[in-house]
């Protein structure tokens, strides 16, 4: 272990932002690293007022991210900034992340990785070239009872998948709030900032990876039908596909931004000849496990039946609840490990967080979705 | 009302039906119904073992329904059977349901109605010159809470209705249990006797149904994903669908029967613009509305703030749970007015159960999913 | 098996009465009972327009028990009833069952069994001297979970049971509807018809019944705290218990008319020295097990893997829910049985319902918190 | 605002304590509090190595407690810690929080606050005399739907309150793990270390604060029954109470060790006049409002529909979960909040955490139950 803190610099999550926050206190809070720069904002004056509440030293806030790569480079190692964390939206992950993973700094990036799948390849390229760690926050994965359905899933537990439902249903953009001015939704529905899609892009992509994290399927043909229930918005808000996977498995993924009352359950069940297994973010300690011919079974967070994957991003006793940022604070705590490692010259390990290789994939996801929706072959009518 | 109890026939349900007896305990139990007649096996032995298991006269109990038909309705009014309930596999319920029908007899049908769409079509000719009753058990929509839904959306709670999901998961049929004489599965895997689709046509068609009887959505195109996951089985054991509803509402609609751990849990969730609302089979006393703006609500079975038309279908306090057989008795309570009513020589009323329309619809929709599932240029191929 | 069906008479039930629909339609679920006379009100009128309704012959539509215990025990068997379900309020019920099983009648009765213990003492010695069947309805106990949760106490295990928590919480005499003429609540609040307590006598009664009936533990000692929260009420309407069972047991038991927005959820958690379970009415078809060292476990109705008791009072297949009538219906299946066998002249089995001696048992416990509750030594004062 | 951190010492919490990590968390999870100096063990090896793992500096790692606040408190302000969490067993919880505030120095203390009644006495002098800042860490407080529900009691939304049922159930000490050498259990099971009360002074007290917090009911008189169910045990492990309210009200609390699979479920329903409300700590981020006349109601986390008291605690936006970190981050929110102010030299506002008041209270409602567990005269026997 390194004999001191990590050190973390931030690009976007200035005030009012709520990933960033979120970020910040997933990244310390198992005490391991430290915020010591950042780059909050493109207004100037918004990113030193968020430095000032953060109560960072004035000179290592920056007000481009160019700048804040650069200076920080050239730091002595121990107080330059070991990685960055992205929290902007998508249409700037690419050029930030290529900014500092040039200048030798690891980055974490939000999701989807980047504005389309040629930048995701492009960004690949660069991470492997580069040599530095990349971490893309698919924080669903961070959730212990997660890789406990992982470690079922391979562990034969389930025995071969046969079908996989996943779905993330949101409700805050039933209404057209992009007009009034709501941040996350002026640029999430705009095609130049968010890219091809909305709702898949968005959220569809966490059902994607998280299917794909759980079963290790992946997609080989889908069928999208994409919907714009808000008139005048430019993006989908809504998508439901059918899914075949590589090997025969079969799948339904949807997402939604429109379904009333509906806040983040993003959920999974996924299906095997020996038993299955359902999982619901909002009830996030909690996995049930259903067999044919026994009892169904609840396995509960920090159990010691549970495997040692499950047990090792366990903070707590069994029935404190952990949740969202302890989660997050996972993805955290493996993506520390491995830039220890390499800030200590460690050969590099097993880690357990999404990769590049994951946002490509996510990228193409996404890419195949918006085309199979543009398709309209796929209908058969009703008889009259 | 009549001054006697309505007299029933029934055809099929014989000993170790499972279908046959809940029919019967649905049909008596508000004491408006009695079992007077049946032709309940083709093996002559077992009718009759039946029939005296069930302390009828032996000179009702018929080994054919052709002489029972025949028989019956040469009785006088008052002692002959006023309706028949048809339990038998789909592929005979079309020529009973005639032979009763033009005999002068009420029918009460199990669904899916018929072996195909031709036969539906048929049946609806039959029923409309015949002018007798006939009434298709779609079960579920007998729930006072599927009532209760159904009067949110006529009643504009929840607003104009976007999206539905609808699903029916079992795990029955993972194994091939039809090679070791299981009776049900025997003949819903076979062709000849299911028609062209084993899970959609059995339980996909009570998905269809609960999301029309709900929502009032007809379907307009789909695209559906079958599969068959037991090796050797002839008719699909799983059915994915991407939903288009007239007027521009989307779903997603799915059965299975190789889900492992799935019991009955039909299920359904409703979202509109202003409100959506979900229930489950396996909890039936219960009815989730959520909104964007108000905290979600728990409706409950029995409640005086519920409408009319779920207060009337609910024989017992709120907190005492009511269920599958005394949904089912809802369908026969509703059937047993507009018999009573024909047989009283009454105006034909409203009533309130599915009827040849909805059968004709369900086979359309389950040849439609047939066609669509044999269509190959639904699918996107991912990016390699 | 008899080779008719069983003969059965209502004393109470008229119309308006809740529970004798209910009785009816659990005596003739399974069509091995059917209702032939009654004596359905005092008032000759209204148990006329009852027995009309319920299609009964008018010579047998009595308008007092006395003329139908006497008139249906001169006619010969096969034609006369074989036993009587008593379905009037509390301080009936004593007169009612006494003069019947004097008759030579076989009795199911409604609870608490008697207006007090000495009615209670004086039923038991009746009940043994005539040789008659007494059944009393504590119907919860009919659940197929709740007897799956007595085999796994019985078979050990949970073994040693420590502790028992029962609960009947409800909210409908949070108000004095008793004012405004509601018929339950009128002679439930009256202590000239309901005897020494209301809420602990009505339901208390049955989380007790129901913590004997899954643990076969007998109350030792108790400390109870009654409470007529209604101002001007007779009766108390919320009853708190500790109890100390025979054994060195520990348990809680509580009951309350006054809990607003509480239906009917009687529930129970029984706590071993290897396991603990728990059950609740209005979701009856599950039964939790619970486990130091593996994963919960949800029991399901209908299943294999459960015990024969539980198979034995499964009328469908897993997910297809039962409830409250059929559970009820299950005190009649073996009711049936056991009169069966009487009335055949069969050697008495062994039957599962509640017999006398649980009347005589819970007319004690009723009693016993009567008392309790009046003793004002068991407080002790927090510090000033 | 301070233009800096606050500083925190820490007295326990030393490898391997659980409580210790989590208090740490909590307290930097806004990014308003740094440790920087700790005792974290009596063992100076062990506590030389926890700090290091922290990160700290070697010279403000102390190896008692009594050096750690007098070397801190001539540290110039800005420099030297402005809190001390006190995390240690509760036996020297007394003198450590006397030392510190005595040094001037702000005190977090966990629960129960002292060993008995007269400590805590004493320790509300100090608290009063010193001028300090006390918060003692009753955790679950700190939720927000917590913080809701004492709103729906303040603002009259229930009526009048009639009725508390707080549980606490655990079955960690279900066997005699303090024999094993289990930390945790060795001292919570000795009298000489834990008190007169297991299993009340540890998690029943919980029970009692979250009823008072939510419905400001004080307990005017009780009746406890407390069982040690493992042989040999010198303290009790299960302990249940009937409880009069001061102004009428009643309750049932309850608290156990011995509940097998029950991990951590504190939970609560208070019956009102016009509504109840029920929250169970596993599932925090919701909480249930049900009415006697309308649909019950879920009121979820982060919604804009609850008050501002519930707003004020959340973090991220409703559907993600927050859980048993961030609500004990919640009651640091208050103390950094509180302790700022005073470093400030600003005056007293109000705080919304537990005081040393409460800590009074707590110890008194333990010794109270102790008291009581130990008349036998509040039993009444069953007749024989």
């Amino acid at each position: 272990m390194l004999k001191r803190k990590l050190r973390m610099g931030m690009v976007g999550g200035g005030q009012g932002a709520f990933i960033g926050a979120v970020h910040r206190a997933a990244a310390t809070m198992d005490g391991k690293i430290e915020l010591v720069a950042g780059a909050f904002s493109s207004s100037s004056k918004k990113s030193k007022a968020s430095g000032k509440e953060l109560f960072l030293d004035p000179k290592r806030v920056y007000t481009s991210y160019e700048a804040m790569a650069k200076t920080e480079a050239a730091l002595p190692e121990g107080e330059r900034i070991d990685f960055v964390s992205i929290v902007t939206p998508n249409h700037t992950h690419f050029p930030i992340a290529r900014t500092f993973l040039k200048a030798g700094i690891h980055v974490v990036c939000d999701k989807p990785m980047t504005f389309n799948l040629k930048e995701a390849r492009e960004l690949r390229k660069i991470v492997r070239q580069t040599g530095r760690q990349f971490i893309l926050t698919h924080n669903y994965t961070g959730y212990p009872m997660v890789k406990e359905a992982r470690q079922l899933v391979r562990t034969g537990k389930l025995g071969t998948i046969l079908k996989v439902v996943a779905e993330y249903p949101q409700g805050w953009l039933i209404d057209r709030i992009e007009k009034t001015g709501q941040k996350q939704a002026s640029w999430r529905t705009d095609p130049s900032k968010a890219g091809a899609s909305c709702c898949i892009g968005d959220i569809g992509t966490h059902a994607e990876n998280l299917g794909r994290y759980i079963t290790g399927l992946e997609i080989d043909t889908l069928c999208a039908e994409f919907t714009t229930f808000a008139k005048g918005r430019r993006l989908e808000d809504d998508g439901n596909l059918l899914v075949r996977y590589k090997g025969g498995a079969k799948g339904i993924l949807y997402a939604s931004q429109i379904s009333a009352g509906e806040e983040n359950d993003v959920n999974i069940r996924v299906y095997g000849t020996k038993a299955s297994l359902e999982w619901h973010q909002e009830t996030p300690n909690e996995l049930v496990v259903k067999y044919s011919d026994r009892p169904r079974q609840i396995l509960k967070r920090g159990n010691p039946y549970l495997s040692a994957e499950a047990q090792r991003f366990s903070r707590i006793p069994p029935g404190h609840p952990e949740a969202f940022i302890e989660a997050f604070a996972n993805v955290y705590t493996e993506a520390a490990r491995a830039i220890a490692d390499a800030v200590e010259g460690k050969r590099r390990g097993k880690y357990d967080f999404p990769t590049v290789d994951d946002g490509v994939q996510g990228m193409a996801f996404i890419e195949t979705a918006v085309k199979s929706s543009r398709s309209a072959t796929k209908w058969t009518r009703m008889p009259r």
